[in-house]
């Protein structure tokens, strides 16, 4: 798989060209020469000796960016004035707005929305609580709560930095939900006050999607909150994962014939995404699993297993293998990667049984090369936009959220994922169905509103039975 | 001063009006007879024998609302289908939105703004913090942040309860200075869960407004948090109030022709507000201050004088008063009242000097009724929108962090305070300076941008001298 231009690193550059009649075409060819792909060309302005041109092309990335400035430099008649990054353009000032929904014109709205009518409001709230969900933004809101400790592939790199990611992620659920979601980075890592603080900020939230804090402490985390808390409390980096690959495996058993209950799954991972991934397999009804990480398949005598592990060695099944884990591949099902690139390779997944299922989900690099694994493998699966089959979080959480905020449900526990995973792979028509289509585009209509109410469902049965 | 219906108590009253030639004229004026004010009245549909009537009418508050009401159901051939106010109506749901900046409608853009393009601005955070402020919403961004303990006039009501001032507060900060407000209502009233919390959720914001928080705390919490964070933090109830007075009493003393060191001022309340009032007075360059609170005149031998109220005995002269604040009045040229209604009376305005100055700020109700206080003082203020001078904390806290957001100021302190009093008060031209106009309307255009650039400027002074 070989990485290509991409709109993620796409740059305008805007340049003088002196004005001859192959001065575009050399351009243009030059870029492609240096392995760009030009998406825009704009004349600014045009005389008789001269033009000003903006030209945007993907890159690879910000070294092949410098390249393809350097190419067009070295032109005859060309001067780069600047070069802007489209993706930091498209950042200046943040991603999100708050915005009133009331209008402010004169004294008549002021005394409706500030003083001295909205005592009115706060005198009803104080009588009854309950109402702050009606009242208040309550009812729409929830905060996205990072540490910055596990942010995308970049690891530990504190709240600052995780903004950008928190942001976007309040960007999806607003396009995809209509959920208003404030991103909330917190300056501490320690598990005490990243609780005390979410607790204590938690009145004007219906919910918390906790994102991107390291395992194991994530575990804690969202235990001690969910069991303080009258509000749900949700890690996507756990059970949104959990849920796509449940959704992602449901369909695929489908395609190839097979029933969750009779398949051997090797899980590659054993972390926040891994051991939901894990509970959420056994709830559908999973029976030989086995896990590995870093450290070789997981076994209750693996010499020096953390405690955190202790759940997972407990909850399946090595069959008697240890150590690396293309050793448990052999005769096995389903292949579920939720770890780190290059754990196994084709010759492993040609040792799998037949109509073999991988889904190698590491990104940006999988565990597995797709092309490789789809040499053998009858349902391919990965993280990324550039593959078939891209199982992705943003399947899950937009829905999970909206149908616990429609159900103003105070929890959400494994019957609720469950039932977005059943929801979200029912997206996908049987007679749409097929190797190369277990899972709906993220751009899918109906995905939000199906897995929505099938977990506000479950969220009422869970709380009126 | 006699309470007038108001749009504030504004209901809707949906009626099936059976048709006769002086129905409408006959419901109209039984409104009017009940005391009500009719804003609107629309008919829905009509039929040959009946129509649907929306009227919309002002009322005094609830029970008045209820009794006109009543006097609708009697009229013969009406119907009271239902009754909707306006005040309940505009918060349904909250007043506040967060929607997305940046579009969303293809993998090309989610690929923009999330992953893998996002990751390049999480790194060029991580190497540079400073670019946070570029490249998210830190650039606009403020939290609102309350726990609810002095909420209005209602006192301790809790964080809940508090959410509609808080959005309300949200709102004002966006329509009048375009800022980005997010409300925090916090579950605790500890002084230390306060501080920790705050610096906890710190990172996305640039600027922290407290709101509602009750004295002698609010002192101590906004003192540590301004100890331990790099952005300004500014509670509106004590330093909002002290810029509005000492703007409105720059404009009262060029009226009557004084100077702020030459007159002798009584101040009414040594709480939030009367504290920051003092302060600033004295920085202003006033020095002849006596404050009483509800146990009389503030003197260091006071009995019983809690710790809170030191700095105020230590900076004041009671001039061997001691007791009541009506004491004080007699030959005092400004009386600023930031306590509770009532406290003094007409007659003590009577004794204070020729061309008075009374701002009876206890807000609904003041503390001296200012009908009987104009009768006496020249200048007369109060925080009533249905009085002239209406002397508002909307007026200062737009501007003020409009100016702190656009020097990206660290800090917030007096000069910058005193800077954004002398540019609210410049905002009244010399040739329209009347006693009855010595402050602008919160919606004259000016205010924010006058008031943001005197403390822009002030602060970028404080940083780089």
């Amino acid at each position: 798989m070989v990485s290509a231009p991409s709109v993620s690193s796409s740059i305008t550059a805007r340049l003088k060209v002196r004005a001859r009649p192959t001065a575009v075409s050399e351009l243009t060819a030059a870029i492609e020469i240096a392995g760009g792909i030009v998406t825009a060309l704009d004349v600014q302005s045009s005389g008789r000796e001269q033009m000003t041109v903006d030209v945007t092309c993907d890159t690879r990335g910000e070294e092949h960016a410098a390249a393809i400035v350097a190419a067009m430099e070295v032109l005859p008649g060309i001067v780069v004035e600047r070069v802007s990054d489209r993706t930091f353009l498209a950042h200046l000032g943040g991603k999100l707005s708050i915005e009133a929904k009331v209008p402010l014109r004169n004294r008549d709205d002021l005394s409706m929305i500030y003083t001295p009518g909205v005592a009115r409001i706060c005198e009803a709230i104080a009588a009854r609580p309950d109402d702050a969900r009606r009242l208040t933004i309550k009812r729409n809101t929830i905060a996205v709560v990072t540490d910055g400790t596990a942010v995308l592939g970049l690891g530990n790199i504190g709240p600052l930095a995780a903004l950008p990611v928190m942001e976007g992620k309040a960007v999806l659920f607003k396009r995809f939900a209509d959920i208003d979601a404030f991103p909330i980075a917190l300056d501490t890592t320690d598990v005490d006050q990243i609780v005390e603080t979410v607790c204590n900020i938690a009145p004007v939230f219906a919910g918390i999607n906790l994102e991107d804090i390291s395992a194991p402490r994530c575990f804690e985390v969202e235990r001690r909150l969910r069991s303080r808390l009258d509000i749900p409390v949700f890690h996507d980096d756990q059970h949104g994962t959990a849920i796509v690959v449940v959704a992602a495996l449901t369909n695929a058993l489908k395609v190839v014939g097979k029933e969750i209950g009779a398949v051997r799954i090797v899980l590659s991972g054993a972390g926040a995404a891994g051991t939901a991934v894990l509970r959420l397999l056994l709830a559908a009804g999973a029976r030989d699993v086995v896990v590995a990480d870093i450290d070789g398949i997981v076994r209750p005598d693996r010499p020096g297993l953390p405690d955190s592990l202790r759940w997972t060695a407990e909850h399946t099944d090595a069959r008697g293998l240890s150590g690396p884990i293309a050793g448990a591949l052999k005769g096995a099902d389903v292949f579920i990667g939720v770890s780190a690139p290059d754990v196994i390779t084709g010759e492993d997944v040609a040792t799998m049984a037949p109509d073999a299922i991988v889904f190698a989900l590491a990104n940006p690099r999988p565990e597995v090369d797709a092309d490789e694994a789809a040499r053998y493998a009858t349902v391919v699966g990965t993280g990324r936009s550039d593959w078939a089959n891209q199982i992705n979080n943003v399947l899950a959480f937009p829905g999970v959220f909206r149908g616990l905020l429609d159900a103003q449900s105070r929890t959400v526990n494994d019957e609720m994922l469950l039932a977005a995973a059943y929801a979200l792979a029912s997206t996908v028509k049987d007679d749409e169905l097929n190797p190369a289509y277990i899972v709906p585009s993220v751009f899918h209509p109906d995905v939000t509103s199906v897995v929505a109410a099938a977990v506000a469902n479950a969220a009422r049965q869970a709380h009126w039975g």
